[in-house]
């Protein structure tokens, strides 16, 4: 998903794979392998000997142990390091993937591997529950997004912090249908204080599975290029002046721009899912994949599950122009809480 | 490279990798691992036991031993078992990745391996020495092309042959600059006869790596869109009426296309690797890539030489509309050998 999406937007990607599984865990069972922090260390290296360090940008993602989030922030700080002569040479995007949702997903001893990691990074996109986790503050409403993000700007440093989805609306709301997503974003100024905008988008009732890489490699292409336009990339950080306002902040631009992608991609993938799973209903069982009387037997739920989260896969292959050229559909509004 | 290119026209790819290496081996060292054969079945095995193996082509390439071509072969049976009831539905397209020019560059025993599978194929993509191998005879004319072609079609039953890179021309045509490569393909008629077309484009002065992949990945996309336009996709190996002229081949008209955007690809490319080469020869040793000083002694020959090997990486992610839309540049011709 990452390497397809920052590709189909122009980047040249060198991707180091720290799994190699047979599909997503969305379908709760997999198989392949993870690759082990000695092997990523060994891949960088050989990357390095023959001078191909020269990135502009470092995305990282799903780390399958701790030793595997160490060995990242080793290769960011050799990347930093080869940068120096060249403020905002290189510039750190770092997805602390652990949980949602309350639940972590990884082992327990990658939480503290990511929080002693994050002061590095330039920007982090943790969703709300590894917001929580990372700041330590928890969060049940939008003043307390906005304590976790001022918390990581004060004692972490991070310099840009988006916040990927948050769910705070109340039962009521829920109830009453209006669901939304919320995005919340900062980028500190000198002081350490923040600058806080947020998006709200329609919540689609399916579970995608992809969608923090989306959004993550999106972010990289897109946060270049409204820095490039602000005439940032020289500095470090690509931070911008204190008076720029939350709104008007590169990392809000892009952010608007990364969600009018996501949702016409997602909305498209939504409608193309419920014309493939009526069809599954028309003939249900042997009709899906497989030849029919091999003896497999599975449960017709268990086969449903699997085909709907096949039907549930994000089409970005095939909407790649979406990716490319967004509608204007989302605007950043400042918060004050 | 494969990966990309496919996607790029569109097409939803699950890629296994056989390898993952830091870079590609041109640049002469490189670090990273080859995907022992048991970890490939059980990706596959992950991937059928979620009923995601409905694939349309499967494009099998370098696989790093005996093992491993034997375990795709496994694959490509499952696959083409599990579309029986649909003829057409599952097509095969093999290169046979092995050596070029005279040089294998794999193991001796994956060459009777490659000799094993190429019957179940439906079209294989040799280069000039890896026709060789497989058809045991020798080439150094275009009848000799022919005659193997034929004999891969005789022999092996081979549906669908290109040989991707032909050099044949006089020692005298190539001191008077006249370097053309020739690419030479063919659909066999019921008989077993061949239709033998071929393509002449200008030979590039520069080592690009990655055009094997680049060429079948493009191969993929071209050939299922002519077959498609030509209203054979239901039949098997998507093969046309004896009555279809070599020229008007969906295999010739898929080869042109193909052929276009590669070359004006590589143009853009090797332009660009000048321009890159350059900015190296004002600045030489310490410019590219890497802190000075740190110790690291290289030769200045070898130092030209990864830089130059880096400046000739395929431009292929900035110029996918090429991919995509190439111009009519190539047409095929009939040959009579």
């Amino acid at each position: 998903m990452a390497t397809f999406v920052m590709q189909a937007l122009g980047c040249e990607v060198a991707a180091i794979n720290t799994v190699q599984f047979s599909n997503h865990t969305g379908y709760r069972q997999f198989s392949g392998r993870r690759t082990p922090a000695n092997e990523l260390k060994e891949l960088y290296d050989g990357l390095r000997q023959s001078y191909l360090t020269d990135f502009d940008v470092l995305l990282s993602g799903y780390s399958p142990s701790a030793e595997a989030v160490e060995a990242i922030g080793t290769i960011a700080r050799d990347l930093r390091y080869r940068s120096t002569v060249h403020p905002g040479g290189f510039f750190w995007v770092l997805d602390p993937v652990m949980g949602d949702q309350g639940r972590l997903y990884v082992a327990e001893d990658i939480v503290p591997a990511y929080r002693a990691l994050i002061r590095e990074a330039d920007l982090i996109l943790p969703n709300q529950f590894e917001a929580e986790l990372l700041s330590g503050v928890s969060i049940s409403s939008l003043s307390g997004v906005a304590n976790a993000v001022r918390t990581l700007h004060a004692v972490h440093g991070t310099r840009h912090v988006v916040v990927t989805s948050v769910r705070v609306g109340t039962a009521a709301e829920a109830d009453a249908g209006s669901n939304t997503l919320t995005v919340v974003g900062s980028t500190k100024k000198q002081d350490g204080s923040a600058r806080l905008f947020k998006i709200d988008v329609p919540m689609l009732d399916c579970y995608f599975s992809g969608t923090g890489d989306m959004f993550a490699a999106l972010m990289v292409a897109r946060l270049r290029e409204a820095c490039a336009e602000a005439n940032l990339l020289a500095r470090p950080s690509w931070m911008p002046d204190d008076e720029v306002e939350a709104v008007d902040l590169p990392l809000a631009k892009a952010t608007g721009k990364v969600l009018s992608s996501m949702q016409m991609v997602l909305e498209k993938t939504w409608t193309a899912r419920d014309e493939e799973m009526k069809k599954f209903g028309r003939s249900p069982g042997a009709s899906v994949g497989g030849v029919e009387g091999e003896g497999e037997t599975v449960g017709e739920g268990k086969r449903r599950f699997l085909a709907e989260t096949k039907a549930a896969e994000v089409r970005v292959v095939r909407n790649a122009r979406d990716l490319r050229h967004p509608e204007a559909r989302y605007q950043a509004q400042a918060i004050e809480v």
